[in-house]
This record gives C-alpha cells, sequence and structure tokens, in this order.
C-alpha cells in the first residue's frame, strides 16, 4: 500500500493533463474566451473534475502556470557574468518558443481587464525577476561585480530587453546577443 | 472659399473624434470585442460617416494611433546624456498614465491572435524606438559616448526596462529613476 502522503499517480497524471490543456487553452483563446468547460474538453475529463482540484478558472491557472516555473532556477556554476547569461539565454529562448511564450501577450492583455490577473502576473514576475536579482547581489557581494551596482535596476536593464522584443517589437531577442547586453549592463 | 487642399475644419473635427473614441474603446474593451459599430456609437456618428474615411477597423485603429505618436520627437537641448534621460522619463510618464499606456496591454493582446495588429505594432514600435536610437548614434558620433556602445542594444536596454514595468511587473517605472538607468547604460 502506498503510504498516506504520497499522492496517487493517476490523479496527478490527471491533474497535469488538466493544467497543460489549460495553458493551451489560454495560448490559444485568451483568458476572456477560454472556460472551465473549454479546458475540460481540451484535457478529455469533465467539469466536475477539475472543480474537485480547483475554485475556479484563475485558481486552475495559477496552478498550471506554476508548472512552467521550473525553468527560472539560478545556474549555480561558472562567475556570475556566465550565470547571469546563461539565466537570460534560458530566458530569451523560452520568450521565444515556450508555452510561457504563447501565454503571455493574453495575461498581458487580460490583467487590463482583470484584477486578479494583474496580481498574479505581479507576484509571477517579481518573483521570477528576483532569481537574476539574487545573482547580481551576490556578485557585487563578491567583488566580482562593482560595488555601485543597484541589482534591480541592473536587472531590469537585462531582463526588460527580452519582454521588449516579446510583447512591443515582435522580434524575438537573438540568444547570442545576451552577452553583450550582459557586457553593457554589468561591465 | 477655401483653397481644395484645405481640409474642411468640420469633417477634421469629426474625424478627430473618431480616432478619439477608437482609443478609448480599444483601451475599454480590448481588439477583440471593439467595432465599428461601438466606435461611432462612442463617436456619435453614424457607421457610414466612419466608412467613408476608413476601410475598416485596423485601418481606422492606424490612423488613431497615429495620433498618438507626437510625443516621441526627440528634445533637441542639452547633451545627448540630457536628451536621452528626457525623452526617457517623457516615455516613463507616458506609459504610466496616457491613452497610449491604456491601448498597449490591448494591442499586445489582440497581437497574439491578428496578424495585422502585430505588424502594426512592430512598425510602430521601431519607428518609436528610432529616434533613441538616432539620439545614441548621435551621442557616438560627436564622441560624448563610447564608440564600443551598440546603439540598437543601449536602446533597448533603456526603453525595455518601461515596458517591462508597465506591461509585465505592473508597476510603473518611476520617472525619478531614468536618470540612474541612462548612466547604468550609457557610461
Amino acid at each position: 500500500m502506498r503510504p498516506v502522503s504520497e499522492p496517487d499517480p493517476r490523479i496527478e497524471r490527471s491533474r497535469d493533463a488538466i493544467r497543460q490543456a489549460a495553458i493551451e487553452e489560454l495560448a490559444e483563446v485568451g483568458y476572456g474566451a477560454m472556460t472551465i468547460e473549454s479546458i475540460a474538453h481540451r484535457a478529455g475529463v469533465g467539469k466536475a473534475t477539475i472543480y474537485r482540484h480547483w475554485r475556479g478558472k484563475l485558481d486552475l491557472l495559477a496552478s498550471a502556470l506554476e508548472t512552467l516555473r521550473e525553468d527560472v532556477v539560478a545556474p549555480s556554476d561558472g562567475t556570475i557574468r556566465e550565470r547571469v547569461t546563461t539565466l537570460l539565454e534560458r530566458l530569451a529562448s523560452h520568450l521565444s518558443d515556450s508555452d510561457l511564450a504563447a501565454c503571455l501577450p493574453a495575461l498581458v492583455g487580460a490583467a487590463r481587464y482583470d484584477d486578479a490577473i494583474r496580481d498574479f502576473q505581479r507576484d509571477f514576475s517579481r518573483e521570477r525577476r528576483q532569481v537574476l536579482v539574487d545573482l547580481i547581489v551576490e556578485g557585487v557581494a563578491t567583488g566580482e561585480l562593482d560595488g555601485g551596482l543597484d541589482p534591480v535596476l541592473a536587472a531590469d536593464a537585462l531582463a526588460g530587453p527580452l519582454f521588449y522584443a516579446r510583447l512591443v517589437a515582435h522580434q524575438p531577442f537573438p540568444p547570442e546577443r545576451v552577452g553583450r547586453l550582459v557586457a553593457l549592463v554589468l561591465d
């Protein structure tokens, strides 16, 4: 027998499929048009199954976006400049071609009309940014980076262009330019 | 009699009112939900009046967004650093509180589903960015800025954080931080 604390693998698989369906649905039709019904249809489950695990659309979406979060762990090897570069290359590539990239414009558009989406996106982005800020703080502390550097401002100057490229300019930020951006901001 | 080339001021006023209504409608309900009918209603004109001047929703929107463009003329007085700072302070304030700020999330969200909106936004943002790039090129040419600076990359590192703040972090970029951002990227 499985211990009580261990999740039932069939239920976990079903939850994963529902989360994935929510992300695909958001990317495809946008937040306003997606419904619990359309997500259930896409995942091949009944609406009741979704409501057993989540309170509603926003709750499910928050849970689904959590599954995209694993990619923002800071690289642990190399100098701070190398680790920042790797983190940003990953972000650039992620923003060009991933489930997150497909969802982001829908979230930005929905945030204008839905306070809960806006708060969620703000907290989510703040946590993601903190990984970059922490790396820069570490670099300042060890003396690799200039002591006068403002870590939050530097993080914004590094990550901002990647989001601008994706959301406004509609031209992916070339990952091979990341190294030059890191040099521009951190040197 | 007015010469033929001079526009009828009553027609111009009507066109301006329609353009303004299109911008307000976009900000309020989003691109997908706005219609020629809802814009006509808001502007207090008939649909036929709109179709006399524009081919459709996208054509009208492009024309309406043109009216927001006047704010991105480069400041002509001061050093390049001062002019870049003024330009970015204006952009930061503009992105916090303006018709453009209200429309931008709707445009970003719509660009995911509408190629014409995406192309329009890409061209629009490229033109706007060019004002900043030109200032940096001028600064490099006169020797005020470092010769090794990549003007496009620097422009992205300067403007990117302002759009990131508006669209992703949902916390306006404080105009008083612009000077530090300019120093970080250009010095």
